[in-house]
């Protein structure tokens, strides 16, 4: 008799942004005239830079052709995207192996799958307020999960604790969704405990891009030390707007040592190739062409003038905020503004509230922990003139 | 401290495929004007068809406009891709919901993944020999694993065993690494043994398109009874030639239904669509195009002039095969020929005699199970040239 995972019931039933659609779709249906402005998905809208087109659009007609046709590629990735993306990290200032490096089809994927490498007997330390997936996947596997608090005191930055004794540690930075940037001291406490409790650090840059400040690590790895006890996530999905097209890396340095239960040492980078080559067949060849032109000093630049894009919009939203004396985080290095709901309200009613009277969709942050309650994430990854008209509409709402 | 998985340690050190390409790799750099052909690596040669290209380059340039780009899709796939599936199982006399399809990045993928759903405890039964991926991913899960033989006697296709107790069954038809395909009588004693244990059948049916006998079935759903104990794989990857360009399926009937631990009903469909929001984003755009043209009428047609050509390979070397009086299995119905090793010899003797001897590149039976012992794998997917080279040579060949 064949038994199902217990642990899946012990899930909620239904995801955040699942939820939020179904508002949206009552909302639509009953009201078909009102033009809605959608800033609750962290998902982008501009189109693909002109060079990540090309360079796919050409290796796609390669597949059309014997002479130049590709099969299966290596699991891991081709070397050539594992290239652009060392010299892309050490325009950074961050030195990596290309034999660190796997190329996934995102990083959610990844933040998933790499729960496979652990006992389900360690203990895992999330951000709260944080995205939802870090711990539904370790639900999905029973584990203990331990919660750190962000507030408005901390500046959403929880900071480690020595009394609380954690194994996998959850960062995001910049943070999804309150838009919280870790500086280069704080990564360093955070480095320096988990080496001291010979804990991991899943490190979640996925927004990385969006740092506009020199002196903030775009990469844990920019920290001594992090070697032997980070691994780090990120992707194209924001950087240069795959969300659609499916690209994203880990970084798992060679240094990282942990043992099994009967105390065996393994490296994790074995563990993860392993898992990969078992797992998972590879990213598509045309995908990664594509990567490795956003990747070039070319592409960076066609890309940043995306982010450049949805930077000032983040601005315009902070500029309204300000005159309606809204507090908020985030929205410098982020695309996300994450602002306290007026009057005191709870994020669901904040929601509705803005879907009914304004027409505007944004993300309740109590969707993203209990510490996130009274709180909304807007993006700002909308139209110029979506972001100009939703900020029209709050200003001049009496709220 | 971080406890890595221990059952990472169970595994073995290294995966089939990487131990051939090393010595390939040996024998090239000590014989660099020998002319290998490849037969190993169960890996398309043709170019993807014209209708294929044409969609994917179309949707690559939708991606590049501002009107006609999408951020993220659907997790479980876009409709208009469900709906080509739907209506390519319906020309082949399977009816499907739209609902039990998800679109994953490919089979592969999906057959590790599932892993997620079930409880540890559950014994697998798995056939021997087979593609490794089934017992690698079940012993990354500690999961007890019961063999069934595959023999010349059975013709490779085990059948159930009353005095077996298995909770989860893998069939693999056409079978890879054997060729040997179930019938319909077959796969219904395959259904109400399932039905009769509560035990699941996941079903890789990849390599389905190769079946021309009308009266065999291309999927587990043709069989009555099937939806409420069996869940299939399948992938363009053969069908399509989308090695490298990343796309399967998995079917999950919305019928199928079974307890948790503490017996609580979960359907798997729910839980597999969960897995997916939770650990997955979805496919690319462009390859669902790519996709979608290739499960329609011309695609169909464009696909199957290549099956075509890879039959005729096969043909070519049964026919040699007969010549020289080798006893082999598939070879119809399947891309790859089951070739006993002449002489008695080892797979891996055998292996090593056809790449030093005759710089041909097989896979050892060996690599798929301890019954894949004094077998080789030979597959058709290779160029006419290259099929007709090799058969020259073995027949040459005083062995």
């Amino acid at each position: 008799m064949a038994i199902v995972n217990g642990n899946y019931a012990k899930l909620q039933d239904s995801y955040l942004f699942t939820d939020i659609a179904k508002r949206v779709a009552a909302f639509t249906a009953a009201h078909p005239e009102k033009k809605i402005i959608k800033m609750g998905i962290g998902d982008v809208t501009l189109p693909l830079a002109p060079c990540v087109v090309d360079a796919m659009k050409k290796a796609v007609e390669e597949l059309g052709h014997k002479e130049t046709f590709r099969g299966y590629g290596p699991e891991q990735g081709y070397e050539f995207l594992h290239e652009a993306i060392q010299k892309y990290y050490a325009r950074h200032g961050v030195k990596l192996d290309t034999k660190d490096i796997f190329i996934s089809d995102g990083a959610k994927s990844d933040c998933g799958n790499i729960t496979d490498l652990f006992e389900d007997t360690n203990v895992v330390l999330v951000p709260n307020p944080v995205y939802p997936v870090y711990a539904d996947t370790n639900v999905m596997r029973g584990r203990k999960i331990l919660y750190m608090n962000g507030t408005p005191q901390n500046h959403f930055l929880p900071m480690p604790d020595d009394s609380v004794k954690a194994d996998i540690i959850y960062l995001c930075s910049p943070n999804n969704p309150t838009g919280a940037v870790y500086t280069r001291e704080q990564l360093e406490k955070w480095v320096a405990y988990a080496r001291k409790n010979d804990a991991i650090i899943l490190y979640d840059a996925a927004y990385e891009a969006f740092i506009t400040d020199p002196s903030i690590p775009r990469s844990i790895f920019a920290i001594p030390g992090a070697r032997e006890c980070a691994i780090e996530f990120c992707s194209f999905s924001k950087t240069a707007g795959f969300t659609g097209t499916r690209c994203g890396y880990t970084v798992v340095p060679q240094e990282l040592v942990r043992r099994t239960p009967d105390g065996k040492e393994l490296h994790l980078n074995t563990m993860w190739l392993r898992r990969q080559t078992t797992k998972f067949n590879g990213v598509n060849y045309f995908v990664q062409r594509g990567a490795e032109a956003a990747m070039s000093v070319l592409g960076e630049k066609q890309c940043g003038d995306m982010l450049d894009y949805y930077r000032e919009n983040a601005r315009i939203m902070m500029r309204t905020f300000d005159k309606k004396g809204y507090t908020y985080f985030g929205g410098v290095h982020s695309p996300y503004v994450w602002m306290q709901c007026p009057k005191g309200m709870k994020s669901w009613d904040y929601f509705d509230y803005l879907l009914n009277k304004l027409a505007i969709v944004g993300t309740p942050g109590s969707g993203f922990g209990s510490m996130g309650e009274g709180y909304l994430r807007l993006t700002a990854f909308g139209s110029r003139e979506g972001t100009i008209e939703a900020m029209k509409r709050i200003e001049k709402d009496s709220l």
